[in-house]
């Protein structure tokens, strides 16, 4: 069995009872360094491998690899967040075969986490967008950018840059691209390590995003018309007569 | 001090250590009737008021008169999924002045109880739109449909009908509007009650879905161009190599 498991912010508070469970159920538990480092307290004594980044099909392929020689054994692989949201759910499921036995437990979403700390961003239809341009062309991700405009959405923005001057100078397109149709003084926020130790947050209007220091662990909205900063906090208003 | 809490799909599985811990902690505890269904069982003694579908604004108001009164007292505002997402979170910080003490606790989203169950679609840059007409016009739902489809979005869809005729309407409009960008062979699946008694699932095409019928406890998601049904799952492609 292998469990697919989101772990929130990888704080005990942010997991889900059936996270919780299906972690202390693992044999072993699969993952990205920083995320293993953010649950291995929790579960002392258990086996962890620990991966690096770009290593999501070796993580997959021994997942599955362990999981045929030895069916008795539970094997875990976490996301931050949802696993299902940029995570091991859909690779895992595009690697699998028809016998593998593979349950996908959700998690909160970094959106939801980022968007909790901020206010309540989302709370009209929204856009979830990733800026890296490791698995999606550039073009791709500036026609989405528009199309998330056009349709006057919030936009909610995971990996907004990295540590490559090229995704920087993409982050300084994409604030451009998004100027052309929303106007300066556009809500935005963004949060950093949401919900664990060194969490950080800003809020701040689109005009000003671009001269920001993001990095790959923040999380970015950018509101859309009915977006307000009500008492500090970012808020999209859903449109109740009041 | 009132918390406005995500309770995800409404079993306590669902819910984050922090949801429960809220929860625990409230005097009294609000929210829609169905869902305040859904938890009464585990907090036996507890103070619940239960309100009907667009009694919104007071629900609102209701926790922030006690709340002002009785400055000691705990008030939950609850919301199914994740409270920032079409939840109470927004809301209560339009209509809060700025003493109010208000914190914005995020859960599971039925968007990613949804996509769990059906397999992993959301692996890639996605909408998440509500077909609800109530607090948005219909031109701007239009609106937001074209552009969702014009960037290649996968699209979760809440709320895709109600009791109403009209909106039943609205729903095979939005359908054939979808049909005009995205091929017939696009996959789309919807949970009902995800994740909690009565749960049902079914996966299929762009072009079946509006034979379906559908209600507002269900979610629907419609598949993008790197969508597949692997092993009989839905599963966005997020672009490995493989």
């Amino acid at each position: 069995m292998i469990y697919v498991i989101g772990i929130g912010s990888g704080e005990k508070d942010s997991m889900t009872f059936e996270a919780w469970a299906a972690l202390e159920r693992c044999d072993v538990i699969l993952g990205y360094r920083k995320y293993i480092e953010l649950i291995r307290n929790y579960f002392p004594g258990k086996t962890f491998r620990e991966y690096s980044m770009r290593e999501e099909v070796k993580r997959c392929e021994y997942a599955l690899k362990i999981s045929r020689e030895n069916p008795e054994k539970i094997i875990g692989l976490i996301s931050s967040g949802d696993s299902g949201i940029y995570g091991m759910a859909g690779l895992i499921l595009e690697l699998a075969d028809g016998d593998s036995q593979i349950e996908i437990i959700p998690g909160v979403s970094a959106s939801s986490i980022c968007a909790s700390i901020l206010g309540a961003p989302l709370m009209n239809d929204y856009v979830v967008l990733s800026l890296s341009d490791l698995l999606t062309s550039w073009e791709i991700i500036e026609r989405r950018i528009r199309a998330a405009c056009l349709g006057d959405f919030v936009i909610c923005v995971f990996n907004p840059v990295s540590k490559s001057p090229k995704r920087r100078e993409n982050f300084r397109r994409a604030c451009e691209i998004i100027l052309e149709y929303k106007t300066p003084d556009t809500p935005c926020g963004f949060v950093r390590n949401g919900g664990r130790d060194g969490e950080s947050c800003e809020i701040m209007t689109l005009s000003e995003i671009a001269d920001y220091e993001l990095d790959m662990f923040c999380t970015l909205i950018i509101g859309n018309s009915q977006s307000r900063i009500i008492n500090g906090k970012f808020v999209t208003r859903r449109g109740y007569d009041m």
